[in-house]
């Protein structure tokens, strides 16, 4: 079953503006729930943007641990009767209830799973990736994003984040109301595009860049997809500085203008610039 | 067992401004999880700023649905050993396995209850509060917001949540990471006030105005707490205008300078301007 996504939807408000007042029609960014399930059972249900929703699922599984790679894929398609339900089929173990279990006690409401002990207890490995990125590039890159964006523009209610390989080039850029599930879709498409054959996309020399701020939920995902460098245009919090820290991630914040502060993993930054 | 919150901790960082790099110290939004038990059983662990932490566990059981108003609770602590737990001791059926249940299928991950319906299957009314508000005090509430926030100041990273009368007094304000968080640590600093005695704080003649933008749980969490007028600075999301609508919410957003728009429940403001 295929589905066109409703990305925004119309409606009437009413605008004051110093005093005037004037009934106008206006761009709502869409929100709604999306019930994932697995090999049948209902595993969670997330509330996100119409549209890439086998990526989200996809993406979704892959950085909470569900599944832990493409081999772990079946079919993912949407239910029988709703474009609300994303159907995944997983193979082996992960699928089974333990894995099920596992998750609800995990990433549903970050439950269980808050801490870094929890990210060690899953297997993660601390990233080793030699990749570099020059600060020139990573300037450039939120205004790459923003020229990308084109729902934002209508509604001003949008996250997105996007994928850049480590000269700039923009990869792959997703939107949704959560920041976690534009991550997730990013995460999600990289997955079933290599299901699909060889890919050019190597998240393992990548530039993962997010509207607004980096908590710990947005480290985590990074770390889980082997993502070596995230940049944020906001500030991080403690625990995603320290999660990156522990997990060798490089961590830049407040990326504006020609400036960025970077919290974690200063070695994949060329910084032979002037000292302050 | 008293804490102090570390609401904001020190780290070294690496700033690049435009080729010149300069090592610093910053300060970095706590972000830890905060583990809440119902009657000794863990119920959720949700990720948060340290600080009115025990007034957070109130009012998430209150918007959430297990507990239906004052008389429901019992002693609200700190667990024994940990800074990042607290242990809630409800009277009668809600407290029990029944109302657990119900929440980790609803709020948690937002799994279940995430739609209009599940809102009417919690049996909350509609809100009928006769309250109205002038834009000319709405406009002014931002800049009332602003000059309250303590943490945002140093960190950049904090969400806040700020309940006020009609005329536009400030009555409390709450930061944290998390805007659902800072919104129920509003809910419950009501509730805990009231058991304590008579409060000069009536939510059902309040505005509350939260940073950023408005999606569904916000939307939620003000029904739920009968809070009649909602504001935020930014954009609101389809499923928030939509259960507004429902719900008798008056929902204003873009609230910025001299303008803003109205979502839902215009008959709260008086819109007597000029008609643009």
């Amino acid at each position: 079953m295929r589905h066109k996504p409703v990305r925004a939807k119309p409606t009437d408000v009413t605008e004051w503006n110093a005093g005037t007042v004037q009934r106008r029609a206006d761009d709502l960014v869409t929100e709604e729930p999306l019930e994932i399930r697995v090999n049948g059972v209902p595993l969670t249900v997330t509330m996100r943007t119409p549209g890439d929703d086998l990526e989200l699922a996809t993406g979704l599984l892959y950085t909470e641990g569900i599944i832990t790679g493409r081999e772990d894929l079946g079919s993912v398609g949407y239910g029988a009767d709703s474009a609300n339900v994303v159907e995944v089929a997983v193979k082996g173990e992960t699928g089974e209830t333990g894995g099920t279990a596992r998750f609800m006690s995990s990433a549903c409401g970050i439950c269980g799973k808050t801490s870094i002990d929890a990210i060690r207890a899953r297997g993660l490995s601390r990233l080793n990736s030699g990749a570099t990125v020059e600060p020139s590039v990573l300037i450039a890159l939120p205004d790459k994003l923003r020229q990308a964006q084109t729902v934002f523009d209508r509604t001003g209610a949008l996250h997105a984040a996007a994928l850049f390989d480590t000269s700039g080039n923009l990869l792959l850029i997703r939107e949704d109301v959560g920041r976690h599930n534009a991550v997730d879709k990013i995460v999600g498409a990289t997955l079933l595009a290599s299901a699909n054959g060889p890919t050019s996309i190597a998240l393992t020399a990548s530039v993962l860049l997010v509207s607004g701020r980096a908590g710990f939920e947005i480290v985590q995902k990074a770390v889980a997809a082997g993502i070596p460098i995230l940049a944020s245009v906001s500030a991080p919090s403690s625990l995603a500085v320290q999660c990156a820290r522990e997990m060798g991630l490089t961590l830049v914040g407040f990326l504006r203008g020609d400036r960025f502060v970077i919290y974690a993993g200063d070695r994949r930054l060329h910084l032979d610039g002037r000292s302050g």
